[in-house]
């Protein structure tokens, strides 16, 4: 938790409360603050700055002299669509790709997605995932989450709309790397839509469809990377 | 686990012997192999290949038409100073590192370390967490993994040694960026060795010592991340 956020009506003219108990206990067991401490804070859609402890129980801490006047870092030019993985891995993905700033999400449905996943109560829980990956990140813009839990209409019918550039499907099997990729079209820069399978990756019938609406299997090297490691070793790109 | 890898002792002139408990039971349980299947396999050490199942028990796989006729991939000329980080992402750290083909791996203390990490168990299970990330990589040769107890002495007197082409450190706070870095001197291409703190990152102190050393601060842009997300974002620049 790199920095606190707080959602708009926790914060007025000068004076802020952190009421969330996850929060209240970070300031006070992991960051060791006392009243007089300034912490660095944002407002949930709003500006990043500081504030000073003003007073602190078990249950709220009060802040004065907030002032909010630095601007979020910029987003990504980014839309991700990830196969949804395992719930256990989900909650880092989403905190990791809300950190490295991506501006839309897209969980999908694969054919090595199981049944089962789509039935987790992670699911319930995204806002909490992307809050900790924006005070993670200290940003304060969540990203949006849309889930499709129909694989093939969804590309067929809904991808084009989201490529905005040119868009690529992460593909250990994919006949050129993405550096490749990059190479023959410099003028476009980095894609804006990047595909990225769950464990076991996209299946040849799923990089078929893909194809079909201009979104271009790239390998990143010989070598298999756990689906939290590929995302980040993919985004890290845009980082640059 | 995208290949088994399997120790010398256990393949020899066309026969191979899956042993290893962990080993069996992905066979049995997640690819749900039978006597007839192919298996991709290697040797440790050596090539990678394939191997039939010609007998499956509890205890012990019998694989024959042992092939290991391909060389494993490249490691990548990098050598990791990682500042030792929680027992917890140890692991993940370990095998992310070895999948991603760090040659040279160096665990080392920091003023963000605590003291209790150097007791960890964790630290005792080094080799399995190279093999998971061997079999996660499909690679068959370890990384060399170092301790270093000692930062000051460390930095002194063997940093040095390690640093063949230019060094970075990473750090939120670098005067410049990764790819300004990279731009200032096209010649050298990527460095050869990159320090990455743990949570919290290095201090100044730390930064000014691999400084003194020619390992210059750089930053990824505004976001920070997870250590794990931040070795494998930086990282990834080494796969494309």
């Amino acid at each position: 938790m790199n920095c606190i956020l707080l959602p708009v009506e926790n914060v007025s003219s000068g004076v802020a409360h952190i009421t969330a108990l996850t929060q209240i206990s970070h300031v006070q067991t992991v960051l060791n603050a006392a009243v007089g401490d300034t912490l660095k804070i944002g407002q949930l859609g709003g500006n990043l700055g500081t504030a000073v402890i003003d007073s602190m129980t078990a249950e709220c801490i009060q802040l004065i002299n907030v002032k909010l006047d630095m601007c979020p870092p910029a987003k990504l030019d980014l839309t991700v669509v990830l196969a949804l993985p395992r719930p256990k891995v989900l909650r880092r993905l989403i905190m990791d790709m809300t950190a490295l700033g991506v501006r839309d999400i897209i969980l999908v449905n694969s054919y090595r997605t199981q049944k089962s996943y789509w039935q987790s109560p992670m699911l319930e829980r995204l806002d909490e995932f992307v809050l900790e990956g924006l005070q993670q990140g200290i940003d304060t813009i969540a990203p949006t989450i849309t889930l499709e839990k129909r694989f093939k209409p969804f590309v067929e019918d809904k991808l084009a709309s989201w490529i905005k550039g040119s868009a690529i499907a992460a593909h250990p099997y994919g006949a050129q790397s993405f550096s490749q990729f990059l190479r023959q079209q410099p003028s476009l820069g980095l894609p804006s839509l990047v595909c990225i399978g769950a464990e076991g990756g996209w299946i040849d019938y799923e990089i078929a469809l893909l194809a079909a609406q201009h979104c271009d299997a790239v390998h990143i090297g010989p070598r298999i990377l756990r689906t939290e490691a590929a995302v980040n070793a993919i985004l890290g790109q845009w980082l640059l």
